[in-house]
């Protein structure tokens, strides 16, 4: 298990702020969610920014050229310099990507973007939004009194929020309800590419038997990102968007929407979340 | 007052959906808010793919186009084609663009992107990010206990949330508190372009003496657009980021995180949020 421990320094950073409580100012300081932006260059080419909590960079870069398709495989990837860790004035963030030769084609010069919550970055008409993968096949089938309480076991494990209250967070959970691994971040689509990559590193995927459980909304992004992994079941606490479901549907994935103690709607295919009755 | 009403039918998609409530399945149908992307042409060129709810898509692209820095003026823009308002099996929305000769020039044939919850796309380097716009001058300042009631207005103007529970809200409102536009979308950052398109269309930019409220977090996007707008005054339910609180801090913009009956958290120039006390 990736246990995420305490939250790191670089993902809060603390700053002036002026309280008012009942009408009257205190001057003082809050800690906020960390955003800045990384650049990841292809030799020394700017290729994309993605603006994004500082920590488990090399998870998101991994995860991020995963679900965009521009790598299969963790050998498709030599290595990612190291990011600069650097929260100045100017957040100049970058990292350096290697692909293996012969693997994996660094994407033409065309600029390709991507951002805080932007999963469909970098097409350029309506047409590259089809998303280029399989149908995810699994057999996996959660009970639904035990995939309603994966919200509240994924809040747990989310120490950033704890001091902000401003991060969106996503985790992988086993068919038991076992937290695989939790990653926190201010754009909800970075925190699935975080796992993604953790998964691509610790070569786990396809996660065609994890449960995936998302802070917020259940959106195109969150959706297409699942396909890529092979993910059959996302849940979060949030609503759905029509075209998450319509892509779930599509695409053999099962969507949990407004989950919570007791109740929560189910898109695609009904039969991974079992209910009691009929 | 331009009041939203009933939610327009394109904002809303219905499919089927399975409820669970105490473990026991119902099959039936379900309320989603739509999602669906809308192309952005100059001359037929494919520039840019929003990922939006539908609605006021006029005023989403004069929004875009006005806070991304190409079009300053609503005479720089001669038309917008009618947009093809067809949630078909492609989700294929596209919106041709004309702007004025000699006024405003289309962007180099460079791909420039962006998606729900975007505002930093189309920029290829870190440096890139800087917002490039005059500090907002403005001698609006807000009661505390004017401006703690204003998400609970701009709740009240959300006639799609209510039918979903899955949309972001965006409102302008003037310094006694009235509500001035509101507009909802799936992106947060598209339903501030709305009301910045309202404002363009409606000759009433820069918004010098306006209080933009918005349903979620503060994040860097937000503030990109405020400043653009010429907005003194952020407000919103949620956490402010790091980056946010350090762009409204640079550019004379105050924000307001966390706001609630009583409480709130300002960032940036205080005087423009009035307490009680010292």
């Amino acid at each position: 298990m990736s246990e995420p421990g305490a939250p790191p320094a670089y993902a809060v950073v603390e700053v002036p702020a002026r309280r008012l409580r009942g009408g009257r100012a205190e001057e003082g300081r809050d800690r906020l969610a960390a955003e800045a932006p990384l650049e990841i260059r292809f030799g020394g080419r700017p290729f994309t920014v993605l603006l994004r909590t500082p920590g488990h960079d090399e998870e998101l870069v991994a995860g991020f050229l995963f679900t965009e398709g521009i790598v299969a495989a963790a050998g498709d990837l030599v290595s990612l310099g190291h990011p600069e860790m650097l929260l100045d004035a100017d957040c100049r963030n970058v990292v350096e990507v290697e692909l293996a030769p012969g693997r994996a084609v660094a994407p033409e010069s065309r600029a390709f973007y991507a951002s805080a919550s932007c999963g469909v970055c970098g097409k350029n008409s309506i047409a590259d939004l089809a998303v280029h993968a399989p149908a995810v096949t699994s057999s996996l089938a959660v009970p639904a009194g035990l995939l309603e309480l994966l919200p509240a076991r994924l809040r747990e494990a989310q120490p950033a929020f704890d001091a902000t209250g401003g991060l969106h967070a996503a985790g992988l959970f086993d068919a038991r309800g076992t937290l695989l691994a939790a990653r926190e971040d201010i754009g909800r689509h970075n925190a699935v590419d975080k796992l993604v990559g953790w998964a691509l590193n610790d070569g786990r995927l396809p996660l065609a038997e994890a449960v995936l459980v998302v802070s917020g909304r259940l959106g195109f992004e969150i959706v297409q990102k699942a396909i890529m992994a092979g993910l059959p079941l996302v849940a979060g606490v949030g609503a759905a968007s029509s075209l998450a479901a319509a892509l779930a549907e599509s695409f053999g994935v099962t969507l949990a929407a407004f989950v919570r103690p007791g109740s929560m709607t189910v898109f695609g295919d009904g039969r991974r979340v079992q209910a009691v009755g009929p």
